[in-house]
């Protein structure tokens, strides 16, 4: 059986927890936090605490927390045969060097605390200080995906800035497509089809190849009309993101 | 048997054919295009025309063409009983005045002639410019899509402005955070499982609710480590779309 501790109670602290539960031999056998209201949500299921003086003795110790705290906690836990993993996009491998066994755990993927997802389609990103808590990192991460990588401090910085422009600023784009919607008195729910679409066509298509759109075939008649219905930092965005897409096009006017 | 003649050989046309075909109780009689070669795909299965004084009679004349020469084609159809329909998101419906029966027929989805679509699913947007020939619509929309909705003008310019933030920009996001990965030699297909997670949140989470990342937690010291990787554009886009977040969210420092 493989001992975990989640540090923290955020979004991904409880969806991990929640893929720990159900994932064989594996168990989850405290939860931390500095203060205590958030762990309510846990202390059912299992230990909690928050004194890392405290902390049980397990396999992994994992740090579920915000980038900027995470060196500071890490410090503080003593433990010599643990391995202390970051889940951090942003943060190097080395920002664990205080401790002896050390590494990342880097599940790319969005975590809301009311969505479940299916953690066993998520891409884990991992790395480590030795090959042999690479080892140990990879066989607990293959519990819990059948989607595990080797991504090395660089290329996970860069893969969570591709994120970012996949996910945060897609979401972002579909808010003002909502506010566009409300504007007019028309139900957002009716671009759900296409919000899909647009996503599934990227797994057979390059994005490249799928681009559609008044911009990538320089229909300006439209782009006009549009620009019209626009104003604010709605316009900023229609404006460069246009511009952006018939750059890469070669459809520069 | 409702009779159907398009319009159009492009992206939509293909769809609108593929799905005409398959329904039950609709016959595509003929498909018109100004050159010849790109009717070849169709002449095995239909009679095809360059000639729109050789139009057959129909029930509906579906035009699935540029925007700029709907009202130019449109003129040039005589039909006392057809009703002409246009495609377009952006285009009045007066723009086919000069015809006697006429309407619309707004496939609110992203189409590509290489990927297949379920057309049941997508929401056909539809509008007449008589009662008589609304109902019509709708009965021969309905055999296409379970998601027929009345949608006037001014409501359909803007969603497909709004189409164009959630499909057309978003899939360009999704070209520059490929263009990321491959400048990092990361395999863009990682990102995939994010990519439809983003777009199945918002069937459960309003887009305001899910949204996530750097810009919202008002995290500079990530912000400013991915604005170290960037340059040109993709600098840009991202300066200007995590402005935008934060406004949004009140959260501008």
């Amino acid at each position: 059986m493989v001992k975990v501790v989640i540090l923290g109670t955020g979004n991904l602290a409880t969806n991990l927890f929640k893929a720990c539960k159900t994932a064989k031999n594996i168990t989850v056998v405290q939860v931390y936090n500095h203060h205590n209201q958030s762990l309510k949500a846990f202390e059912e299921f299992t230990e909690v605490t928050t004194n890392l003086n405290d902390l049980k003795t397990a396999n992994f110790y994992i740090l579920a927390l915000k980038d900027d705290i995470i060196p500071g906690i890490a410090k503080k836990i003593n433990t010599k045969s643990g391995i202390v993993l970051h889940t951090s996009g942003a943060m190097h491998i080395n920002a664990l060097d205080k401790n002896e066994n050390f590494g990342v755990f880097y599940p790319l993927q969005t975590f809301s605390k009311e969505k479940a997802v299916n953690f066993t389609e998520i891409p884990i990103c991992i790395e480590a200080n030795s090959e042999e808590n690479l080892d140990q990192i990879k066989d607990f991460a293959l519990k819990l995906s059948q989607d595990v990588r080797e991504i090395d401090s660089t290329q996970r910085k860069a893969l969570h800035l591709a994120a970012v422009f996949v996910n945060n600023f897609s979401n972002h784009l579909y808010d003002l497509g909502d506010e566009i919607c409300r504007e007019h008195q028309v139900d957002f729910s009716i671009l759900q089809a296409l919000i899909k679409e647009t996503a599934s066509k990227v797994e057979t298509l390059s994005p490249r190849e799928a681009q559609t759109g008044p911009s990538v075939r320089a229909d300006t008649a439209t782009m006009h009309s549009h620009l019209e219905l626009l104003t604010g930092h709605k316009k900023k965005i229609y404006t460069l993101l246009s511009d952006s897409i018939q750059k890469l096009h070669g459809k520069k006017l």
